[in-house]
Formats: C-alpha cells, sequence, structure tokens
C-alpha cells in the first residue's frame, strides 16, 4: 500500500531534507520514525530537496508499507515517534504509480525578508532580516516579472551541482510588502540547487541599485555563476506547497 | 526627557511582565537593558501587566531619562543588552505627562486556538492547540457578541486578584476562522487578571456543547469565578497593541 505524507519542519535542526552519513537530516528522522512503529525498514522520497537550514510547511514524501496501517495511526504515532521540529500534518493513500518527487506538478516556496530596524522575537528564524533596507518595491516587482518564464538559470545554481541542462520555468512570481515584511511567493515545475535563495539575493542587489535590471536579462541567458548575486540565507526561506494533478488531502483544500 | 517604547517579546521564558523578586521578568530585564547603557536608574511603566507565559508584539512601556539620548540608540543599544526573547520595535519622545498605563485608552489581545490533529512546528508556542476540536462557530460567534459590552466580570478573573468593582467594557471581540486555525480579538480599556484567558476557556465550553449561551448570560451579571470557564493556556494569547489618544509611532500607521 501506498502513502504520501505532508510534512512540515523548522530547518534550523537539520542539515536539509537528504539523507547524508553522519548528518541528522529530515529525510531520515522520518524513516526512522516510520520504521519504528511500521515494524518494516521504510524508504520514504520526498518532492522537494531542501537546503540544511530551510523550513517546510508543506513537504511531500510517499513510501509504501507492505503492513497497511490506518492513516490517523500514521500521523499519531509518526509525530509520537519524531522530534518536535518535524510533523506529519495530513496523510492520504495514493496509486501505486504515485512518487512524490516525479508526479509533482510544480513546487511553491515562500522567501520572507524583514526590512525593519528591530525584529520580532517570534519571527526572526523565518525571516533574512536585512536591517533599515531601502528597496526600491518597483525594481523589486519588474525583476520577478523577468524571472517568470523559461530561461537558462544557472548562473542561479550552486556551481559544483549545476546540470548540463540549466533551463527552468518559473510559472509564477510575486512579491507583497506590508510594513517592513517582504514576501516573495515563487512557484515552478523543477528548482535548481539554491536557486531561489540566489534569485532572492540577485533582486536584493537590483533593489539596492547594486544591479541593474538589465543585467538581469544577461544573467537570464545562461551566465556563470559568479555573475549572479550572493545566495540569500536559508532562513527566510520555506516549502511552503506541491501541486499535484489530483489535491493529496482534499478534506483540508490543498 | 519621557519616552514610549514599544517590546515584543516571547512569553515563555518570563514570569510575566511585572517585576518580582527571584523571577525573571520582562519589565526587569528592559529595565537593567535600559540601566545599562543610560547610566542611570531607569523605571519602566507597562501599559499591560501580562501573565506569566502571555507573549506580546505591542507592549507599550513610559520612562524617563535625566541623560536624553537619540531613538535610534534607544532601540539600538537596548537590543544589544536585551535577552533575544525581548526586542525594542519601536521608541519615541513623548509628554511629560505620558504614563503608558495611565493614558492607554485600550488594549487589544489576540488569542490563537488551532484545531488541527497537528500542529506546525513554527506555531505550536503561539497557540492553544485543541486536538480535533470541532467547535460550534455560531456558538463562538454569539459569545463573541454577548462579551462585547459593559458587565460585571468577576466570573472571568483570577479569585484571588478580583477586585470590588470588576466591570469592564468589551469594546469589540470577533473571531475568524481559516483553516484550523481561529483567532479572536478583543478590545477593551481595561481588563481582569486572567480575564481574556478564561473568556476563551469558557467560550471553549460553549462552543463544545458544555455550557449554554444563556449560562454565559449568567456569568457577565457577575457569578463567582468557580461558575466560569477554566483558564485558557498563556502559550495562546498576545498582547497585540496599545492604543492611545495620538498614534506613539506615526511612521510604522500604528
Amino acid at each position: 500500500m501506498k502513502y504520501a505524507i505532508k510534512i512540515a519542519y523548522d530547518g534550523r535542526a537539520f542539515s536539509g531534507w537528504q539523507k547524508q552519513p553522519g548528518r541528522t537530516t529530515v529525510q531520515e528522522s522520518v524513516e526512522k520514525a516510520l520504521t519504528a512503529f511500521c515494524h518494516e525498514d521504510v524508504s520514504v522520497h520526498g518532492a522537494g530537496r531542501t537546503d540544511k537550514g530551510v523550513h517546510a510547511l508543506g513537504q511531500v514524501a510517499s513510501f509504501e508499507l507492505k503492513y497497511p496501517l490506518p492513516l490517523e495511526t500514521i500521523i499519531s504515532a509518526g509525530n509520537a515517534h519524531l522530534p518536535d521540529q518535524i510533523r506529519l500534518m495530513e496523510a492520504a493513500h495514493v496509486d501505486d504509480s504515485f512518487h512524490a518527487r516525479y508526479s509533482a506538478l510544480w513546487r511553491e516556496y515562500v522567501y520572507h525578508v524583514w526590512t525593519g530596524a528591530s525584529c520580532y522575537p517570534h519571527i526572526r528564524n523565518y525571516v533574512w532580516w536585512k536591517r533599515r533596507a531601502d528597496w526600491d518595491m518597483e525594481k523589486v516587482r519588474s525583476a520577478c516579472r523577468k524571472f517568470t518564464g523559461t530561461h537558462d538559470f544557472r548562473a542561479f545554481c550552486r556551481a559544483i551541482e549545476c546540470p548540463p541542462n540549466a533551463v527552468r520555468d518559473i510559472a509564477r512570481m510575486t512579491v507583497a510588502k506590508r510594513g517592513p515584511l517582504i514576501r516573495f511567493r515563487i512557484r515552478g515545475k523543477a528548482f535548481l540547487t539554491n536557486m531561489v535563495r540566489i534569485m532572492i539575493g540577485t533582486t536584493d542587489h537590483i533593489a539596492a541599485g547594486d544591479c541593474s535590471l538589465e543585467f538581469l536579462d544577461y544573467l537570464l541567458r545562461g551566465a556563470h555563476r559568479e555573475e549572479g548575486g550572493p545566495t540569500a540565507p536559508a532562513q527566510g526561506l520555506i516549502l511552503q506547497k506541491i501541486g499535484y494533478d489530483v489535491p493529496l488531502w482534499p478534506s483540508v483544500g490543498s
């Protein structure tokens, strides 16, 4: 029997999603928790390989069980075996052909920038705090429009992990400002390593006047990584939602 | 020279706002921080005496300095001397007659209830998690309407701290539900000890069918504390905003 689960985590405690020897990762923590009460070795496949320090509200993972269990048991027993910083939020039965990563139609990330002189203690671990940043929001909106669409994003990929084909499609990128809080929403089929964070780091340079909008056009035609902007901090990034052809958890409207 | 400051804090780390011997409180922490760099003994007066564990986004305090300092210095040096869980968000010059507590026209609290089977790790310390609570929202809205107005709230006050006159006026109380998150906003000139939390605890009983709306009418006519509902947890409560006759920090629109 195949299952999908929706997972939320506070990225601070983990070296990212993907299993790595000698590091505490979300994937390994979830596999250990499921294995502990399912009485079989469970391997989970995640939709988004979030980096060290990146948060998730809507990561999705799939796994198979030889000995089926009720969905409520998976959530409650899973959470009982997981550290506080990881929570299973939803569970669903899925077709045998479902794979959290390969079946995903799109991934949506949110990135928060806080521009106040002080930052609320409740949110400081979930934002990039750019103290007193005075961004030109018209330029930021123009940058979002330029990023949207199909481009060669190799200037926006961690150099040693750049694949031969770095063409990706950004379905939409929006920005909203409310007082000192700036929120980006970025949706695309697939992303390169560090891609969203380098997009935000480059947008920061544009918004502050350190890089022109015309240079962004150049960057999006397949420039080298060194020509792109810096990688914005992981802690501002949240994996918000994964899109599939049918809603996985209709009860919650997502 | 007299000053007002806006203070945000994560209530978990503190035994409430007010100074008490042998306990770590917000008031004491702020006074220590200001005293450390103002080179004079500073006493601060807070607008709302939040209980142990209650959070604040918009606490306001006032204090006097014999040797004036720039507002930016108060914020930056204050924050440098404060623990991470307390942040000075704004500072302003105020009239000599200003007193954070006595000049306040109203206080607004927010209370969050989370009713999902699982709770996001990012918010779990800022909500009352009522697992799978199935509240009758029509009853909750009716309760909010009944609480609004002038009543004898002695059933909604910690018994040993109830003053002879427990008549208070709730200017407005609203509730909004978005998925599993329920948010109350409660504004009034002044509140009794634990008042908002007992109002929420009683609303929970009404919403779950354990107490009738008619009984709430009775409670609001000056019933005894034992007749009211339980005290909802401190961690769901946030002191959101204090209202004065003129905005203290016009730059941020509040």
